[in-house]
């Protein structure tokens, strides 16, 4: 399976934390190509730069249609995963999507751990367009400016750890997500030091992608993730444009 | 007040529809100015035309940033609306948020009518982000075809008054939002005609975003509407850019 | 526009506040003539005292019958708001019901700044059938007996503004609002000293109210907002009779 | 034990229903008083009605204070029930409470009957104001105008039977409320011909006042059914006065 | 009427201070019968230990099958109880969902008292089957290991008080429940000291088992409560087959 | 990886359709291992038989401690699920949580084909456990008195052909599931012929389980997950024994 992750921000150095969390998590057969978005911002915490993100990771998902089998959004609040759903006819999840799927599977009220106050709004909102609000434990952040997101797991391990665990215990987290792409790989670090299952997103989205590719359940010409009506368009760049004509018949 | 009106469609009839009924329902003191998306589709009526949507209201908004006193988006589900209250310190509403709260003072359950099947799917998540969804009585839908939005009022009057009427005697609506911008003006035309108040999103996106700039409720300097983060950014429209960089101290 | 605004309390001084807001907030054609109840309580924090306050204010609205163009009820917790939407063929819009419309338009989660502990169960409530509590941040409250209703302002402007800030520090508020009539005006002063956009429940109520008479949506013959069947009545004061009377073919 | 029961309507023939009803389904040595309205209309059908019967209710209350151990408010939708669980010291149940909490414990989803198509919104709204809105199957209705709120058990049997069983087998009821004081004693003589259990608002309204009154649960001097703070009243009913001034020192 | 009270957990100390309870609760003519579970384990705090708790607690009703005319589940969250509403054709009723009914008349919003950390999560749960999730307060809990479910209510008579004024002071609660069958009869002692009405689940399982008993509300034929279909089974106790058997024409 | 897959049903022609299918779906190092209910019915449709078939399940699970990786609940409704999750530390997942958590990455709305009406009501309970009511577009089910449930497939093949296409026209599915054991494998048969993607219980189960397994997202030693505290029991099969003493330090 040819899985293509798009990092819908313009950090490279975050990039390269999913990519090593990717391959960790993959299986044998799973072939992984990165995309990092050529336009936005650093990384994303608010609904306007989810937006940049958005239009970014879908530029690239048109540009490479037809060569990957599986799509996996990999930043904070799967910017522009519903619209890609809609036109596209492989497999397509995000970084939120599936760490709340397989988290639900792993305890009844889910803790998330964030890198910032700001993304937390946006966050909440992430969970309930999930329909998975009344299963939300809390969300606590990290309540610093970050340096550099390509080093807050270092930078930031002890207060993370501290968050962790009072989300389990004020809040009564069952299973904890860290969120965000700057945390990739942390899950597997903090794992013995945790009372409860703590889920990655990078990992998460690698394999429920995998699953959802091995489980071909078809695709959809009805309902609302059929591929938009055939109509006029104007102005759109080259990859978008595909998306848009891979509708006609 | 100077209004700014986005149409993020590529549909310059539709902006002409949206004109005329903004100019009969604004105040004397308010100056519109309309503008049309450069890029885009006809009509919106999935998420991923949204998405397109979204960024090209959002270029528009960046341009012409500090001519306008307050903004209307002006179609349906709101494209880029809660991205672009972040980034800009007037109001901003769109025609299903200004709808929705104008009509949730006019009766308890709302009644939509839609122009198209397609379309319902994404304007009940609208409903549902604005909180709405335990008010909305349904949303009905043309089943038609569209050949031109621009004649879809005209095209299918019948129809419309028809399905305005089942929702209220079969759903159970005590107030009605006939949705969606090629719609616009069709609630003035249509109202002796229907058992219950009817509201129109353009005429309720301008009164309203006239009583938002009208209480000078202030912006957002903390919270989840406050600018974004200042932070490394790339590759975009000059636009874009002009938002981004508006929270620069 | 001749707009009535009836105060369902017995303190004049309040009346007093709510004028003054409301002339602020009026546009140059609207004619504001005020009422207040000649029976009920100093101000309302309980259901019990709603009730008065909705008899008291059903009343004074069904004496002046035909003498207004629009109907403002300007007590916390829109006392009566529901039951006069059914029998008037005005539009009827209340001190809660146009704050929240409102501030849901400048903000996600809304914070509720209330001026006793005792009255925010009543609040809650009233936000919940305003269908938003899903919206609602939170509700902080002055927790000190209430000297004088006419001067809470002034009193306590201190600790207004530090519970505003708090709702938004601690509770994730977008927006506020000053809840309640004591309160009336609050907003206006406050506005430079806070973080996010405030909302006055008076001046809200006031131009939502014109927007309601503008866009003249038409009245309800079917729906639960249709005026009550005719049939037999008894014993009702000569303002409710006209009233229900209203509703005689 | 003394069990006050107010009709909030001024039919004395529904009061005489609700009556035989209501010794029907009383323990032995409860002692049973009626009560009709001396002010309001015919039969509560809407939120107008609704207050008027609140409110009639209450003066009524207020007058015979201290002469009853509980309190059952005997009309469709509860009028004045919360506002009085808050002045009087004894307990207060009403009908459709009653009939919701006795009917959740025979049945998961709860199907309602009720006597006329504009009954059903109000109807809906105490529903949920009882927070069981998620547990509402339907709300069935006669569409028939009714001539006699007294005979319309005769006039409508077998439509009301026919309603009833397409709650079952369309809507998934587990269990049934005949709602309306008009219906008291409905269920009992239906019984056999249903196939889910059969709830009768009297009679439950009189077995859970009993119930209450047994458990002496206790009063409330805090929270929001405790006594509304001492405070000016003027212009009330010496029955209201009554109820404010129980709650002086 | 023959009652059957069922403590699902093996400790014979609790099944005394339920019986001790349910007699002072009784009405004159119910005659009550105590049986404890002959497997479990020692008092019941998780889902695992509730399931034990059900299939005990329903091979004793299958046992007795015909000698009782109502039967109440007398441990922390019911166990059993929607499965053996089912099968039996006389009212089921358990502590929670009698003590939620009861509760909802007397307040709006619900504070829950428990006895161990532990349990919370499964009481929650259980709020939320009941479809009340909305009109919980809080759930505060006892946070120390328990030596004897037997004697909780003595070993910490202080602790529980403060407790539940807490969940009145600080968490909004109208009324209270003290959960658990450790502490049937606490609410009883504890009355005068407590600012909100306090409920007891084996007193108000006794009332309402009484009223449903006395409603005669008939049985279920159709709907989810009719009982399981007639099929084959296999390997079952005899108390359980009893249960399914009762469902042969 | 060792999965262990428990039919709680009693009929073996069930179990080998789940192993056919888990076989299919299963990774090429999994080693499927089955087991069938020793005690219980032919097909779950009820809360009692569920009760049933989750002891039965646990007695297995409990009695091959240690010779499994992880545990697939292979019944309609997921008997025993959340019991097992608490005494079990490798992954446990059942047929409609995870076919939940899959199709919500296909589709917004979730429709569910069953195999009876009986068993509709419980699964609308499961899937509300599972905090996705808000996601569910409806359940339509086979209206035939079932005759075996090992070809209910072949027996009505063309019926569920038609459910499913209603759920996508009528009820606004976006995705499918088709639910119940007797059903593995049919979504395989039916994907070309539907217009939307389609989901299997049992396929979506093995993936689910491997991915659990494979992300090693670490046990539970606090929150609701935890093994339950040690205590006193009594009375239980020797499978159910070694659940609860997997406790013991």
């Amino acid at each position: 399976m040819r899985l293509l992750i798009i990092n819908p921000n313009i950090s490279r150095g975050v990039t390269d934390l999913i990519e090593a969390e990717a391959r960790r998590a993959a299986a044998p057969d799973t072939r992984i190509e990165m995309a990092t978005a050529r336009s936005g911002v650093a990384y994303i915490e608010t609904r306007f730069e989810a937006m940049l993100g958005a239009h970014a990771a879908a530029s690239l998902a048109g540009e490479r249609l037809g060569h990957y089998d599986a799509l996996l959004i990999a930043a904070f609040g799967d910017p522009g995963l519903m619209a890609l759903k809609e036109v596209l006819d492989v497999p397509v999840t995000g970084m939120t999507e599936a760490a709340l799927m397989t988290a639900a599977q792993l305890g009844q009220r889910i803790g998330v751990i964030a890198i910032s106050r700001r993304i937390t709004a946006w966050y909440r909102e992430c969970v309930d367009r999930n329909g998975l609000l009344a299963r939300l434990a809390s969300i606590r952040y990290l309540d610093h400016p970050l340096h550099d997101p390509g080093t807050v797991q270092q930078d930031y391990a002890d207060r993370l750890l501290a968050l962790s665990r009072l989300a389990v215990e004020r809040d009564g987290a069952d299973v904890l997500i860290l969120a965000g792409a700057p945390l990739a790989g942390l899950a597997r670090g903090l794992k013995g030091q945790l009372p409860v299952p703590v889920v990655d997103g990078v990992s998460s989205g690698v394999c429920q992608a995998e699953t959802l590719f091995r489980l071909q359940a078809g695709g959809a010409s009805q309902g609302s993730f059929a591929h938009p009506p055939v109509k006029a368009h104007l102005g759109l760049p080259v990859g978008l444009q595909a998306l848009l004509d891979a509708g006609r018949p």
